[in-house]
């Protein structure tokens, strides 16, 4: 029992070192569609028979609904798929599958059509995770709480306006992501092993059949460079540590001595020990699964860092790091904005908070600057107003005018004018007279909240124009190919 | 000797520890151009008297060519600069620079500055180093050399499409930081501590004045996040990938072993023990860099992730890290262009090794594609040829007819054919009929150069642009201030 | 102002590229001992005379005391002092300084020399924060708090308990930073630019006179590696993982929200709103440093992994990483101890929150247990017990009978048998009867205590001794130069 | 197809996203083990009675090889295997498994076990590697190489010393792990959820059935800290990043322009174009596979960083890197030793590119040196040799009289002396010179060898008795419980 579960045959374990045949059921729709589009661009341009081209492409439909079997020896999908095209439409036919091509386009080819799509799932999920933010937002628009700056109570402030920062940081997550889409979906489809071929294909046939925007046009380029993947992870890594950030408030939020709020039954564990407890384990999961997503940045960084030029076989090893990365981001997404729609707020507790800190020291010091002292002076004022109270332990709305005037000492401030704002300012005046452009104020949440839904739909607009392409070019390809082999 | 040479003082260690002062001389400039812009801004909306701000802006303009004393006991540059004007211009006037401004939302301000006019120089930079990589592939169209996979010669091309694969990849780094640049160039201005102020102030004036292309609007969002940084890196991390992969390849390629470069004196150090040769270090250096700036990407990834919302001093150790990629890149492609347009090619040495390797038996098994040979059948025709040649140390175009024979011996391939397709092709007959779009074909290299010029020069016409915006931005802020303070 | 600031000169940028002056102050004192024990050598060998020997080792001390010239052009320390060397001692003598060596050889052993020195201070700089932690923890052995698990409340517990336990954490850091050090302290000292001299030089005797305490023997492997770096910064790393964790709770137990401590003023920082708020700082950027150590590391993994075998210039890079990760670990180290040292701890607010928690619940369990029911039905029990107490906003002391007897609906539990454990159960009484080895009861913490301050004795002895066997090495070698050149 | 694989049932996503059951096959064995250990001294220390040991012992013996079905519901296999106990004991029984336990030390222990046979595995497997390299080495005394720095030839050198070098690097990674061996190898079992426990458990005898050396003595440590993991990875990353250097040059070497070496056919993949060539895809993916493991690195430490003390859901993340780290360590080991055994190594090569390349120039500066000549002096003779010798083309040995009198013109040095010293000097009488300590000259090879033969054996020795130590524990246990059980 002590011994390496690696077994004791050399060939085994160097078989499964160099195998990627594991990693590869991701891509196997991708890798056979991809061979149907390159099949009948032969076919088109004289370069097999249409007896040929019905064979390998009959043959490859029928593998679309196999199960791949993982112990069957080959290396990796794109050798297995060959050789079972062969077995089935015989070498005569299925010897001329790989023409004009090699395994160094096919899987850059694969790699690309799986990123598009989990890009494109991706997108999805975070419009509908940012929806999810601004519709709770909608409903806390008047929701007072306490935000904080190094953990600390710092201004009174208005949950929506917490709900649509995060809303306007995941918003940019999907433009970035929209962006990288564009360097994407390239077609790498007909490069060669490395210097392209003499055979007279048409790059921009294939493209077009398989839903691409272009062509990554270098051969050497094309199978190659992994930017392209560095650049997504990159992308989905800081969208992690973005969703990470949530998940440590609601972390702290959900503790005992916060009691901000309340994560609903199905995303929390029970205590071993404490059952009225919930531990936020679906949070500290996501702060985990960030750290592991940063790692895959690394790892893949650090792969292609210092390669030489040319497919090496390096960059096997980050397939993968690629699956694990898209399928962590989208359960996220979606897990959260179920967290997010149904948590409960302690609306009480937060308000009881705000009210309890002294936090509209900073509301008083601002009215001040309006008659005119500077905002060094009036921020002392106001430091000193909130040290009696805390050292009084009372509010600053019931400080003496003893107190008041002690506040002032050192300036030339009539005490009357600190007494009378202080008794006109409250935690709701303060966010009503909080009237800056994105400030937490009242008005501003209506505002950024209407045009933050506009924004969501402009967006799906955009997300649903790019799949409709993929598909429909997909399903182009599909009636051709049916018109074929029926 | 052997102690600390952190000192006994702990509040010396303490200081040193919290202290950003000697990192902060990259944004000082930056720092007092926004805080123009913001007292200009208050006085315009009748915040502070036109006295107050002639006082702050010409303190302020004063400070433009201070060296500022990183022994002054200032934890920040922000903290210093507001000190120093309070000294020239006195607390009653001076002490309102801050008015409806803190901390927070300034340091946001001041590295978005920095960045912006970064990522303006990477991409001059990376425009120059396209164009040198472009202009020496002109001269080297008909250079041909070994292409490689697995650091294997794979196939013949030549070394013009060798530089423009590399053309390409930077010029995609170009347009992820162009896209990059849309993030950044955004104004936090004014979004205060965290949740805004109540003061009457014009964030889109400030933004306006600074050539800012929008707002920042959630003051939250302003404040507290630092994604803009990390995409920043991550861009920068992957030029500078790319950059190794390049150096990699030349340090190969100036081994005596492989003799296909050398490099300029002025980039290389003569080595301790052998004075002909030519240690690479510049090249090295890059690669190392490259480790270096993936560590700063992963330490500011680390940083963010987990950190609960709203300021927090973890964020003020990021900086540096910033500074030092920006520098890193900007010199990297600074040097490399020059190293690139200063080396000499070994181009016989490069034919020499590519004739000398059979690299045509891919040529010959495409040939016989085309007279209706399964791919997967000339693949193995060629194999037996290239391992028959291979045997008897002789080159394929030597091989006798029985040797021919014998490569089609379990097909019902013609010797003939062979034979013919043998006794016509040539590395350079290879070259001529690799016609694929994008492939290393003598007639794809001209296409490719003359696209790629005009995309040099399109993208310096964007650029540009940009520039000019926030110059022209600048110099009315200047002009405004000048009316005020003269 | 909006272009580089790298300047235009091309040979400025190259020399600052390749150029590692400004990190190698860190370094001189130890290049200039390693130089003398090594001209000391060859003069013992009759490799040099007495007169060069002298005038080599005089121009050496003299550099001592030198503050080196950043702008002098030169590419290294090395380089530096050895010019200074021949210029004052004459290139007759001077010139014999580098005989049998190469700064390959050479910038190894400053870094060993350097690091070694850097693990003795952070060692004792361990041992100092790990005593400032068991002192504090003797203070409160009877202070009652909440342990926690996913930050919520699970047992009751002692600070004393949570405080030994970082103490135990930071004594693991001693250990695997004490056995680091014998892999640091091995001399690469005359192995030459790879592969060693045909001078007859003695390894064995400039290995002894610096104090190392064996040497790296391979030549290849002395010039070329640098895993004992990386073992250094990773070990480094560890313990700064572990002062972020500790950095983490405090961070939290200092909001408001929780009161459990008061950190000192110096090492806090008054927020720019609330003047009674003290922002942790010092425990953010402890958390913001851990993450550029943890990027220090990333960057120097990705520097040699794939490096070929012999000395790159890619190593020089690294140096600053070392630099900076001793620095911010010892003055993490110095700072922490005396924040432990000095924060007051809210002992009212941990009990009051431990003991309106119900967090007994456990101990009634355990208690069933002891009574022969199976842990999972008094599990359930507990449960129940804590959730009535919880509907009713009552503690579990104060159910009613029917209640007690609704907890053992679905057991065969005796109600009265629950009800008299409740009844003797208090957070008091179950710290009492926590007993098991290394447990957060009243009873181990002394225990603890004790043998970790012995411990403490003991380490500080095994340091003291490496201390003076390096110190008393080079004082020899002091003694034997000042024989030589007076 | 174009739809995510997640499927659409949130709470299936939910489990998927939360459930470590599929990680835990790694760990089952060790489970079971631990919780029969910990049974068994709940029975000797009457906390549960004969008869219920009895029946958990023998539901957990036949859970020992059973397939534990992943689609189960379970989270975690701690809960798939308590609750099977259950079912196969009664709850009567059964639930008394878990008394005085958590899942928070049960899976610290199970870590710690999987870790402890990971780290005797792998010392076991570097001692082959460095076996099979010093009988390599054996071998090659005798064959002459170039030595590189900067990946230019430096030196002559020998391969056995090339080959002693990575024998040497590879035995300080065998003592690091060793010794990390000591601080994994305790046991943490019986530290509770948290703070322990007040049934009277006996650690120490848990500790010694499972064949710990020693306890994780305070429980928040026991349950909560990860450094041990860390460290673990640690030095596999360094590990990793050793093997990677090899497999850099073995790529190199393995180039038609190197051609030093040609690895065995089971170790490299046929190129699909060029069948003579082999890809040594082995070596690549050791490359690619040390990034895999420095990302799980910065992955782990990530995760720990700032986590707040006290068990998190953020650890379960990490196990799967743990498995994959150990895996890619040991198959790596594994394979590259037979690497090393079955490449066929070119000498002719070797040694006619080391004398083609004049670099006997260092040993003819070196034999200068013993005429009194300053080594700046005689370096600058040589490097003028040298140039002179490949301007003309010709080996320094062919040098005109007049050409050695150009190489000392600026110097005083007889240049007969130097025609001499030429005349005298060849690689091989370099090599023979070449005596210094653990240089590369042919004496040292011997003794080298010799020496590192003996280490192995010592080293076999201490993990023998290591992995002998837990077998015994192991059998004893099991003894034990046989005795109950039959």
């Amino acid at each position: 029992m002590y011994r390496s579960r690696l077994g004791t045959d050399l060939s085994d374990i160097t078989l499964d070192y160099v195998s990627s045949i594991n990693d590869d059921s991701d891509i196997a729709f991708y890798d056979i569609v991809g061979s149907q589009a390159h099949t009948l661009m032969l076919f088109q341009n004289n370069i097999i028979t249409k007896n040929d081209a019905k064979k390998i492409l009959s043959s490859l439909e029928t593998l679309k609904n196999e199960k791949f079997d993982s112990a069957s020896g080959a290396e990796d999908i794109h050798e297995l798929i060959e050789s079972l095209v062969i077995k089935k439409a015989g070498m005569a036919s299925g010897g001329k599958m790989h023409t004009a091509r090699s395994r160094n386009d096919q899987v850059a080819l694969d790699i690309r059509m799986k990123i598009r799509d989990d890009i494109n799932i991706i997108c999805n999920c975070l419009l509908d995770t940012v929806e999810a933010l601004v519709s709770v937002a909608k409903n806390h628009q008047k929701t007072i709480m306490p935000l904080y700056t190094h953990l600390q109570q710092a201004q009174a402030g208005l949950l929506s306006h917490y709900l649509l920062a995060h809303a306007d940081v995941l918003l940019r997550d999907f433009q970035r992501l929209f962006v990288t889409f564009e360097r994407i979906n390239q077609s790498p489809l007909g490069a060669g092993p490395v210097g392209g071929t003499s055979i007279p294909i048409d790059r921009h046939t294939t493209a077009k059949m398989l839903g691409f925007d272009g062509i990554v046009e270098n051969s050497i380029d094309a199978t190659s460079t992994r930017d392209f993947v560095a650049e997504y992870i990159a992308m989905v890594s800081i969208l992690m540590t973005n969703l990470s950030k949530i998940s440590e408030d609601f972390i702290i939020w959900s503790t005992s001595e916060f009691s901000f709020i309340e994560l609903s039954d199905e995303f929390t564990s029970p205590s071993s020990v404490m059952p009225q407890k919930k531990n936020p384990d679906i949070l500290e999961l996501t702060r985990g699964k960030t750290a592991e997503v940063i790692g895959n940045l690394t790892a893949i960084l650090t792969t292609i860092k210092g390669l030489a030029t040319g497919y090496g076989r390096d960059l096997q090893q980050i397939k993968s790091s690629i699956w694990s990365t898209s399928k962590i981001s989208i359960s996220a997404l979606l897990i959260l904005k179920s967290v997010f729609l149904t948590m409960k707020v302690n609306e009480k507790q937060m308000k009881k908070v705000t009210e309890s800190s002294n936090l509209i020291a900073l509301d008083i010091a601002e009215k001040l600057v309006l008659e005119g002292i500077p905002f060094r002076v009036t921020h002392k004022i106001a430091g000193v107003l909130v040290q009696l109270a805390h050292n009084s332990k009372k509010s600053i709305s019931k400080l003496t005018p003893i107190e008041i005037t002690k506040s002032v000492s050192d300036t030339k401030v009539d005490p009357k004018i600190v007494s009378k704002i202080i008794s006109t300012t409250t935690v709701v005046s303060s966010l009503k007279d909080r009237k800056s452009f994105g400030s937490s104020g009242f008005e501003e949440q209506k505002r950024m909240i209407s045009d933050r839904i506009q924004k969501i739909n402009q967006y799906r607009t955009d997300v649903s124009k790019r799949e409709n392409k993929i598909n429909s070019s997909i399903e182009d390809l599909k009636k051709q190919i049916d018109e074929i082999i029926r």
